[in-house]
């Protein structure tokens, strides 16, 4: 298996970490976007920026900074960069660049402008059959795969034989994998719960509780559902770990950027100081904007969604959006 | 409205609270078990053993351990003991006492030897008809009732007027309420959350991380409502908050009993050491037996409260059985 990891953020890094960890022959090409960076990785064989406990024991040859070249060598090409860059990232590309590859999506995140999630984007734009499309999604926090703590991944694709092979070279020791056909819905609601999570921090940051908390994110699984159900009704369990776990990880979990950001907003920081402060991408931010639109254009019901939006985009004061939203808590 | 509360543990305690800083008139009534607690309170205006912090201001002949007295003088009756100790608090009391009044469950457990609920327990054992029974669910810990922080309380009856009547004593500044009928699913679940908090905990002291936690908990909830719609085949959505968020409280929650007693237990305490250490009652404990006895009978699937018993119950190692769990997680 030929396989190209596009990224070198900390879920990148992860994965390239459990692809090593795998038993199975495979040959692994490693985008990397600085040459500073390819240099350190080959001198220092750690990623010098994003979880850099790890270590990355490859041939010289296979870390580069050419795209072409590791999307042309590879039949698995899983893109990990974060959604916002990703059209960027992927403008050098053309269409015939993918014929025949299985592109798998660890994104977790919205296309901007587009509005589109990986599995929507990549047809629309690359003309990309949604049959070569695998979507690896959670719950699963790039540090603990670095500490190596069991870990599931759910595995997502139209065709079985590609989601079995996307699992076949991830798992591990702390690896299992859970497959799925639902590639859509996974991959909305792997954006949704950085919104939530980021509105739960907004709540802890203005000094509300676990009681509360504990009460905005069964009403978040229920949002999530809507939502889902509203863009793809097919048959899913949202309790399913791909969609609530996921949604838990992020809401609960000290690693999570979303809740830390969120926090900030609910400390008194302008969306601007913290974003400064936390030197990292809170994927919820940008989420927050492109789900609103979808929210607008198919008119629904998205109360902790709105609150967020109201708040990081329309000036509205923390305390008094929550406590209107608190009103609304079932 | 004339209120007896019948225990004095932290949730009774915060219960107290709840009906002083309550606006509308009534008569409260408080059984506290021990003498000396009562002089204590009397003269000190606290809880000497629990949520001390909270005042409590009430004239003298109000708190006593007269229960007979207590439930004469009283409409609404709200049982807030251990649920381990209230067969043996009621022995003392006949069907008659409990004629024309309003039972209000708080008890959150499982009456031992008799594997019920109290919806269940106080029909059979006291004649109550199930029309004169109100549940209150969470998510809502007692020690954040005491800070005033935000919290939602579910309060269930079949009998609207009845629910509205409690939820109405209970809100505050700092309490909302939300009405529901379904006593009995209501009731397991929270008998249930106590077994996977539990379980949790158990996870965490033997090093699993917040990956391996979502999991658990996305399957604990499916857990939940299978075992629910065994037992009351009701139409409820499991991810309302009585149920999920009751189930993230304790599960998630720093407050929680049940899950610092397993992480004691995945730490390689003893049962009988952890029970030593902490000197307070883990509800999941006795309710992983008495669960187990309907699991029993009703020949029902469910792999989490299996490993929790086989841990506590049947010498089961802890990471054995975790690991063994943990293939058949989703």
């Amino acid at each position: 298996m030929k396989i190209g990891v596009i990224g070198s953020g900390s879920w990148a890094t992860a994965m390239i970490k459990m692809l090593s960890d795998n038993h199975q022959a495979k040959q692994v090409y490693w985008w990397v976007r600085k040459q500073e960076d390819v240099e350190h990785i080959r001198a220092y064989k750690h990623n010098p920026s994003y979880l850099s406990s790890v270590e990355v024991d490859f041939a010289d040859e296979y870390i580069t900074t050419n795209l072409s070249e590791v999307v042309a060598q590879s039949d698995f090409i899983i893109l990990n960069t974060p959604a916002a860059y990703l059209k960027s990232v992927l403008q050098p590309l053309s269409v015939s660049d993918f014929a025949g590859k299985v592109i798998v999506s660890a994104i977790k995140g919205i296309v901007p402008d587009e509005n589109m999630v990986v599995g929507d984007y990549l047809p629309y734009a690359y003309g990309v059959p949604l049959e070569q499309i695998v979507v690896v999604g959670g719950p699963c926090h790039a540090e603990e795969v670095s500490s190596e703590r069991l870990s599931y991944l759910t595995i997502a694709s139209r065709t079985a034989k590609h989601a079995e092979a996307v699992a076949s070279m991830l798992q591990t020791r702390y690896i299992k994998t859970i497959l799925s056909s639902d590639i859509i819905g996974i991959e909305y609601a792997a954006v949704l719960k950085n919104i939530f999570a980021l509105a739960g921090g907004i709540c802890h940051g203005l000094g509300f509780g676990d009681n509360f908390q504990a009460v905005l994110v069964s009403n978040a699984i229920r949002e999530i559902d809507y939502f889902v159900k509203a863009l793809d009704p097919s048959d899913r369990d949202i309790n399913h770990s791909a969609y609530l776990g996921d949604l838990l990880v992020t809401a609960y979990s000290q690693y999570s950027r979303n809740r830390t950001f969120g926090a900030m907003i609910g400390k008194g920081y302008s969306v601007k100081s913290a974003q400064i402060e936390m030197n990292m991408v809170a994927e919820g931010y940008y989420a927050s904007a492109c789900i609103q639109s979808i929210i607008k254009k198919y008119q629904l019901h998205m109360p902790i969604c709105d609150t967020v939006y109201q708040i990081l985009y329309c000036g509205g004061q923390p305390m008094q959006e929550i406590k209107k939203l608190s009103d609304s808590l079932t």
